[in-house]
């Protein structure tokens, strides 16, 4: 490959600027003429027969204008997502407690949220099920379809049942982990406008425009092409902005089509908590077993997810989750059986990580167990048993040559002191007396993309205008919410044309510019839009290229001479000519510079009756080992430094990565030591920034972050996928931490200080 | 070719709905939120030096934020048009009474024009010249480069002197026509509004949307990929709406960008009469030689055009007039010298004819008077001389078959009755003893497109979308302005992808989705974007027929029966397949349902130096018959009933197509012999409808219009392009009818009764 002058360069950030001035456009920094400002009404109770709604006290708050009820829905009222169970406003029931009810509209955002406040629904009790696994038996109420599931899924090979018979050794173990809140800086928002031949323009704070084109032109009854959804600058999505802004927008939508005017909606953080996707609680007991050699045989999963009230994304969810249970080793024998169940509390979905976190923490708190029954470092057990090129995944996947797995984990193995540490550590005191340090290791792995459940979905456009004055402007289905995809497709584009970085400009997502390309989601971007960007980019590139070319022949430089280009300049026989000059005379020519490209992700085989086939295209790894200290006396565990290593192919911007890295990380730590959501009797009592602990800056461990890039040979530059990959293992690798410093085995995220504590306790006794 | 569905059929406009009920939002109609308003402060003299600009009396209006002038221009301040002649704002000197020389920026748009009507401008008068004549002899005052000369042409075919001494037959005139003013129902009016990111969204009514981003990106001195020009709902243009708007909105960008919140500039309508372009008013001094036979054998033209203080478009226009100005008429001796000089008057430029009309008076009237004083019927003498298939035009062009001139001016005679009315009718009295009937002929022909001298601009891109419910979105960079652009496109868009009419829509044009597509004038918009969709169409239309065929040999239709597409289904053995079905397949197989389109015109041969070549790639062809009723006590004319007859290719829309021809014929009637714009000293003196009088409702004549559709091989289903050529003959027409009426041969435009009541007043001397 020719030298590169942008892919693998730490370019400053596209969207730095105006996110540092505060000039960037968020929702609700939006203005419309004429707008009016909605509120939701929602259910006070975790599952209610609705009897009536009335406005009569609503309507007497100054500036009331309306209010929008199911009544009001021109269109279908289910959501076409997944399983189309969730209906854009219930009718009859309300089946969690802050599910929108109702919204009321009126000419000021205090007046609208008086109003919601005073609108009065009458409704009967209903009895609910807030216990997932309560939910799966079999005498329990009936809240969801036949059985309360949602979806199950299972992946079987070889014996698992006579390989534990078989088994030298064995582990097992229930694990548990709790809700995450995404905690986005800037909370749930659309605006949605009407537009003078019937159609509507939405505005909305998401990853996914097109779930929201789909939402919306169901909802009002519309084809797309009377649909715009356009993507404001977005404050963070982490997942929480992948299904839920679509309902957000539709609502926001309903209203401005019975008022025939704009309507922003912009959820408060406590509505945000109550009714927006959370990443699942899950439930899962795990068995490893392994041969006298310390060879991993057989593995057993019963996973269960907590998916509330709709079925939104758990189905996803919980498959990407199975196909990763038993994480990324060589076992012959394996029996995962995976479910989701409904349950009336807010409806999960998409999260970092997607189903893998909490399932991981499972595996990777085991293996250390396991590791440690047979007398092995578990860094030298894993590297026995991981998988590598050449290797075959439990769903029989072979791993191909982008597979970085083992040099990672000997990076992180060698940059962390490990063998010093792992050994010594244990109740080695250091500052007072009663603080301990240990050390604590994982590995993960991560299908990017959507894989053969998200099959239908896994394509991506791209238009790329190469504007008479030489600035490129690049279109994309996929959004930028503050992961870098702005700087690094432009990245991607201005090396593919070679043209300056400088004049490459990514513009909003404009549902109407590119074709359905699926979410911003699965750590994709790079891959997909990338490719799509590619593709566009690579007919524009071949007018560019010939006409540089000849411009140089025409400035003297021999024809017969080996024309390089770098940096948005083009070299020939000593003579030189700029990518401006080349598409004036492009242009001069009228040759079209303007591109749709596509990319279509190669097919996968797996099938979903024994889980078997291929399920993702590629994997991405990680490999992290985490320092922590554990107050004895408290339970309480600080993560002092974290090393990680990771495989995600070419970095296309080393800065941005490492970004990604230490976000994912701090994300992951948070969740494993503080995020602590609570539902009592269905209703969950701690939605707020006051009670719900997350992670500061002040909890920041030291990082400490290596890239392996192992070239994926699909991918734009070799690039992977790199969003979710860092946040996964962590878990796992504080409580093995927490585990090699004191010795107490916590088996439930968060990883509380009672838990530390009470466990300290138990071996004690 | 295949049956066509939707192509050749009277299908419903598409905006018909949004305009009759009034719902269409045009540029006034469009509101922002913190919107700000502007208003022009104009130079009240024809020729001033500006000494001061002072705001001080201005600021006391309240609501009064800012003024801006040239010193407020972070980019170029020079116009990037043809010449690059025109200032945003002047700095020095101001050209015409009514230039823009400032705006004054308020809350209210009340408060805008009240503080411009306060801002004081100190200057000195300069010497001006209001005569294009005078502004050409050596010894004027020189007010544009060295000689007042803004552009000149000249075409130079065989030995014209020589030709002219051998003719037996000489017609030989000088003619004169006015101003026309295009009366627009919208005035100009454009929005800018600031993005976040430093760029700008500009909403404009405009024929051309690129020409704004050229002239808003040169005066922001922003880079393209930052500036985005929407077109509004866009009330009427007829050329009036191709430059202009340009200026306007960079006006309005200008004030939106120093005061950082969006601005209005709508023009009143006054200030849209002085300052917005119109029709050049031209001189002509022409002469036509034959032999004895009646065959044309020699042409002098020398012919001025009235540039007025700036070149806008008035190179194009007058070369435009100069390869068409000796007439659809095979001649072998030609010299035709053109100028467009300066004047300190208001800037002209394109309208419908784009210096065609003006020329056309000339040539067909002196046609008339030719064949009258070789005594031969003026039909038959144009019959006898007209272009065929095969022959060659005055620039050596050779005619295609794509030319029905033959049998349109065959269909005007048989359906007007000419041959009985020609000759009986003059001093036939009619009605009251004083009303002399007469009928006129005349023919022309319209270069399709910009040809040689607009080469560069000939191209054009269209975006077409499916999406994924089989609603078809379709974009293009040429805009509708009443002539049903969204109607004819969305037919070829359908008849390419055998898609339901009703399923396909064209967007509103906006800058970032289709590359430069050059203006939307010179009857280009059929044939460009209509071919640019077909190629966009084209890979889309190969998927769809292709699946099409899948599914219905799925379906159980022999695969070895050969299909048929029509009215949005397919068929085969006996199956069909719905447009709608096979692209949700085509979804489901993650197709690419997005093509970027794009069309460049055919190479022109034209040499600028003598005028010889090929100088359009295909032309249109009118034949128009007027019968006239003369009063002959008051001179007043009335136009009763026009014959028309054109070849403009395939029809895609006949209904339409009739309405560009009524339209058309209206338009050029009212300027014929109503329109009347006067200058006295250097200032207009009649900028309103109430004294410049029009052709009203009451006016309209009879129609009776026939089309012969000669195929365009090139074309779009063989379209041509029709705009235009109904305007262009209608003058000459009404003038010969005059004449055939009364004997009153009327050479300048318009034909007022006093200039009639003069010509029999001077006949009965």
């Amino acid at each position: 490959m020719e030298k590169l002058s942008f892919v693998g360069k730490s370019l400053p950030r596209k969207d730095a600027l105006i996110k540092i001035t505060g000039r960037a456009a968020y929702a609700d920094d939006r203005e419309f003429a004429g707008m009016l400002y909605a509120a939701a009404v929602r259910s006070p109770r975790p599952r209610v027969k609705i009897l009536s709604i009335s406005a009569a006290a609503a309507s007497r708050i100054p500036g009331y204008v309306t209010l929008v009820t199911y009544k009001d829905i021109p269109g279908v009222n289910k959501w076409p997502l997944v399983m189309r169970d969730y209906p854009f406003l219930p009718e009859k029931e309300a089946r969690f407690a802050g599910e929108t009810v109702a919204l009321a509209v009126a000419e000021t955002a205090a007046a609208a949220k008086a109003a919601a406040r005073l609108v009065e629904i009458k409704f009967k009790e209903l009895p609910f099920i807030d216990d997932p696994l309560k939910a799966l038996e079999k005498k329990s109420i009936k809240i969801y379809g036949k059985n309360n599931v949602i979806s199950s899924f299972v992946i079987k090979k070889g014996a698992v049942d006579k390989a534990f018979d078989k088994a030298a050794y064995v582990a097992e173990g229930e694990f548990f982990t709790n809700y995450q809140v995404h905690a986005y800086l800037e909370t749930q928002g659309a605006i949605a406008i009407p537009e003078s031949d019937g159609g509507v323009t939405v505005h909305s704070s998401t990853q996914c425009p097109f779930y929201i084109l789909d939402a919306v032109a169901a909802a009002l009854g519309l084809p797309y092409h009377k649909v715009k959804i356009l993507q404001t600058v977005t404050g963070g999505g982490f997942g929480g902005k992948e299904d839920m802004p679509a309902l957000v927008a539709s609502h926001a939508a309903l209203c401005a089509v019975k008022t025939g005017r704009p309507v922003k909606l912009i959820y408060g953080r406590k509505e945000d908590f109550q009714s927006m996707s959370k990443r699942h609680p899950g439930w899962a007991r795990v068995a490893y077993g392994a041969d006298k050699n310390g060879r991993l045989t057989a593995c057993r999963v019963k996973y269960v997810l907590d998916g509330g009230a709709y079925a939104t994304l758990s189905p996803i969810v919980l498959w990407r989750g199975t196909v990763h249970a038993a994480g990324p080793y060589k076992i012959d024998n394996v029996y995962i059986e995976t479910f989701a169940a409904a349950t009336n509390k807010v409806s999960c979905g998409a999260f970092r990580g997607f189903g893998q976190p909490q399932i991981c923490f499972a595996q990777e708190s085991l293996i250390d167990e396991l590791a440690a029954k047979i007398g092995m470092d578990p860094v030298d057990f894993r590297l026995k048993n991981m998988l590598e090129p050449g290797d075959k995944t439990v769903t029989g996947q072979k791993i191909n040559s982008s597979c970085g797995l083992k040099e990672i984990v000997l990076a992180v193995r060698r940059r962390s002191g490990w063998n010093k540490k792992v050994a010594g550590n244990r109740l080695q005191m250091t500052g007072g007396k009663d603080k301990v340090r240990g050390i604590g290791f994982a590995v993960t792995y991560y299908g990017v993309g959507l894989g053969a459940k998200g099959r239908y979905l896994d394509r991506a456009g791209a238009l790329v205008n190469i504007y008479k004055d030489s600035s490129v402007g690049v279109n994309v289905g996929n959004a930028e919410m503050g992961q870098g995809a702005l700087t690094v497709l432009a990245q991607i584009a201005a090396e593919t044309l070679n043209a300056p970085y400088e004049s490459v400009r990514v513009e909003e997502v404009d549902t109407s510019k590119v074709p359905d390309s699926g979410p911003t989601v699965a750590s994709r971007t790079t891959l997909m839009s990338g490719n799509a960007i590619i593709d566009a980019a690579g007919p524009l590139r071949e007018r560019i290229f010939k006409t540089a070319f000849d411009l140089l022949v025409l400035k003297g430089a021999r024809a017969a001479g080996q024309m390089t280009a770098s940096g948005g300049v083009f070299y020939m026989g000593g003579k030189s000519v700029t990518f401006s000059e080349v598409s004036g005379e492009c242009w001069n020519r009228r040759h079209k510079m303007s591109e749709q490209g596509w990319y279509a992700a190669p097919r996968t085989t797996f099938k979903m009756d024994n889980g078997q086939g291929d399920a993702y295209v590629i994997y991405s790894y990680s490999a992290d080992a985490a320092e922590v200290e554990v107050d004895l006396k408290t339970g309480v565990a600080k993560v002092l430094k974290i090393w990680a290593a990771y495989d995600v192919g070419k970095i296309v911007n080393p800065r941005l990565a490492i970004g990604q890295a230490q976000g994912g990380i701090l994300q992951g730590m948070s969740w494993a030591l503080y995020e602590n959501l609570v539902y009592k009797n269905g209703i969950m009592i701690n939605p707020n920034f006051t009670d719900y602990v997350m992670a500061t800056a002040a909890d920041k461990p030291e990082y400490d972050i290596t890239f392996i890039e192992k070239p994926y040979a699909e991918g734009p530059y070799k690039a992977k996928g790199m969003g979710e990959v860092p946040l996964i293992g962590v878990a796992p690798a504080v409580a093995n931490a927490i585990a090699n410093a004191c010795g107490a085995r916590v088996r439930s995220v968060p990883l509380l200080p009672e838990k530390v504590w009470g466990e300290l306790k138990r071996i004690k006794n």
